[in-house]
């Protein structure tokens, strides 16, 4: 059932400037696509099956474009370290568990059954090095109904031998093992190449792995410029890179050859922001994590000033929630501080902003998703702000700002739309 | 009934650097206040009530040192505004209502409730400058079972017609009508005497305000150093006073007369600072208002390690939520980016110092209260953490840092007791 009609108050962005609000009307999708939004139901749609949602918020899907899976159980503990740090004590220690598949069953299951419940519809996921755990998280994410990208990570280098690839050869050959058995398997989860970052892949891992994108046309996913003592480290690793991006870039990993997602980009020079742009990189921006590692803030205003691609990454563990409601809370907040505290001359964003880049500016990486505009594919989240009383008037999009800065998101969504299909967001909550 | 055992798995700090973790243990309530937490219950404590908690976690109520009462409506909405436009457009309008006491039992109801179901034990509050709904708001919280200050704002200048007082006699008046109606009326709620802030009183008022306090030994709250064009404002009204705070000074508004909350101080210049720690003021952080209203980043760090006090604030609706969970990650989140943006010389604050923060560092506004330790008045709140699941083993320390980073508080607590009593906190969730 892809044809249907969704009654309620309806917002989306159409630009990075504008939230469209259509108070109580209709949202019809036909075969998985919005095909407008009406005040009036027009007669040819009146035998399509119709949901009223009433008073209730109808909003497209979240798009987060950076998360970790198997940090998921370690969310929100250990955040007194810094990124280098971190990833010693916390992030490696638990990704070396998932070579032991019950392990990563118990986990994977809890993380896909939370993003189940989320707000998020879409999702660019990191699973661990693991071929046979991250496939294990790719049946699991299908089962959730969300569209996803899934990547084995690649590291033969600078991690704890039990998390480290033996060599280039194995960590290429068991990318490609996962490949041919994950072909033609899914319908709703995709393969994305994930070498770790810079400092985790030799020169002779990434040049196998430019082969395995271009023999299997494969996206790309990994971080970027996120911390200075990683920038001063990856120009040791790599003396010819122009800068930490170029790194990238000369294997065919930065937005030229195939769709890049880079997150973080806090501390991009000059000359990796003019490569972002022309490559059409996008930039996932991940506050909360920046925030909890020490990282610093994204000049992000600036960004969506001169035209690069810029979604939203939830960046669990890093960042300690997968509500991108709070990202983009998140993603305001520092901007504001980045404005104050470092560069008066880049304006604080705006709620228009946050809202454009959790949704459909991080939907563009998936096609025509994150709006209702006609054509795009409908994905929505419903909203019932009932359990936050108040005593006064209120407009749709004031309600709307509401529950993004309250994390509404975290008490559960009524209802979810993937593609124009509903999937199940069992998280319910009763708050008397 | 004040004397009760508790049991389950119990944290408080001892001072800023250390959490006490007691695993499966007993805490003992006699008269209101802890004698002591033992692994095994004592004999001549096995005639008293006794909760068991089981896996649940215990810890000390959490102390908001700064929230307005009449700007919860509101809270969430309009945030794309600095200090003084977000004043004029979101909180003198909001506020001007509550001259209609209708409307005002409506809001205020609705205030209580929520700040029953959340952690906060005890807080400091303005009101708006209606002395009949200041009243109507402490008759409101003194049924919460909380133990609040709530303070009638002064305010004869600086705000719209319809919300400033008609000038200093009439706001000196209504101050003390207000304090002779609430004379021996509550048991759990105080008066607190509460100047705006500085640009919103002449120096006559405060005057007069000297006077009041003076006759009736009145504590004090207000806003200090929160943006640095406010600043400039104040000097241009007080060009007498050395810094911000010595124009509270000079009236008696300071710390050395009266115990005195000043909330921000994010700007506050060396002098100030001297002056807080000499008159023992106590910081009112509020670190989701500073970001929300593009204020800064307050040193807070540096304001522990010269001994200041130091306590957490939700500042609603400047901050957008009550959850002093929230406030504490927050404190922590842009501490990191103080450190990284703005002085190296200043480090992180920890997760210790926060929780420190929101429990015994604000608890000393109050007397003995915010720890565990033997003869402080026995706030505590019991949370339930089952309903983030998760596959590895966790310590009881790891968990507590988990719920405060994910706000468990938001999804509702289990228990509270104030000061050695019960309190409903009715907010219950059902996470299926």
């Amino acid at each position: 059932m892809k044809n249907f009609v969704l009654k309620g108050n309806i917002c989306y962005s159409v630009n990075k400037s504008e939230i469209k609000v259509f108070p109580d009307s209709y949202l019809v999708c036909i075969e998985g696509k919005t095909v407008g939004i009406f005040e009036e139901l027009p007669q040819q749609y009146k035998e399509l099956s119709l949901v009223d949602y009433g008073d209730k918020l109808i909003i497209p899907g979240m798009i987060d474009l950076h998360i970790h899976a198997p940090q998921y159980a370690f969310r929100g503990m250990g955040m007194d370290l810094e990124l280098m740090e971190w990833l010693q004590q916390q992030a490696f220690v638990e990704e070396a568990k998932y070579s032991d598949l019950d392990y990563a069953r118990d986990a994977y299951s809890i993380f896909a059954k939370q993003m189940q419940k989320s707000a998020t519809t879409r999702a660019c996921i990191f699973a661990t090095r693991h071929r046979k755990a991250t496939t294990l998280l790719m049946d699991l994410m299908e089962d959730t109904g969300l569209i996803t990208y899934v990547g084995k990570v690649n590291m033969d280098r600078e991690a704890p031998q039990n998390l480290c690839e033996k060599d280039a050869d194995s960590s290429a050959t068991e990318t490609m093992e996962w490949l041919e058995e994950n072909r033609s398997r899914y319908t709703r989860t995709m393969p994305i190449l994930t070498p770790r970052f810079l400092p985790s892949c030799t020169n002779e891992l990434l040049e196998k792995l430019q082969g395995v994108r271009e023999e299997y046309h494969l996206p790309v996913q990994s971080h970027l410029s996120e911390n200075p003592e990683e920038i001063t480290f990856v120009k040791s690793l790599f003396p010819d890179a122009g800068f930490y991006g170029d790194g990238y870039d000369k294997y065919g990993f930065f937005g030229k050859e195939a769709k890049t997602i880079m997150a973080h980009c806090v501390w991009s020079e000059e000359e990796e922001v003019v490569r972002m742009k022309q490559n059409g990189v996008f930039v996932a921006h991940c506050p909360a994590s920046n925030m909890n590692l020490s990282s610093g803030i994204a000049p992000i205003k600036r960004y969506l000033d001169e035209g690069i691609k810029v979604g939203l990454g939830s960046d669990v563990a890093a960042g300690q929630s997968e509500s991108i409601f709070r990202a983009m809370t998140d993603a305001i907040q520092v901007s504001k501080l980045y404005w104050r505290h470092v560069d008066s001359s880049c304006k604080p964003l705006t709620f228009e902003e946050a809202f454009y880049m959790a949704t459909k500016g991080g939907g563009e990486f998936f096609g025509n998703v994150g709006s209702f505009e006609e054509g795009y594919e409908l994905d929505a989240i419903v909203l019932d702000d009932t359990c936050i009383p108040y005593p006064q008037e209120l407009s749709v999009r004031q309600r709307l700002e509401r529950a993004v800065y309250l994390s509404l998101d975290l008490m559960g969504i009524c209802a979810k739309y993937v593609a124009g299909e509903e999937v199940k967001c069992c998280r319910t909550h009763v708050l008397t």
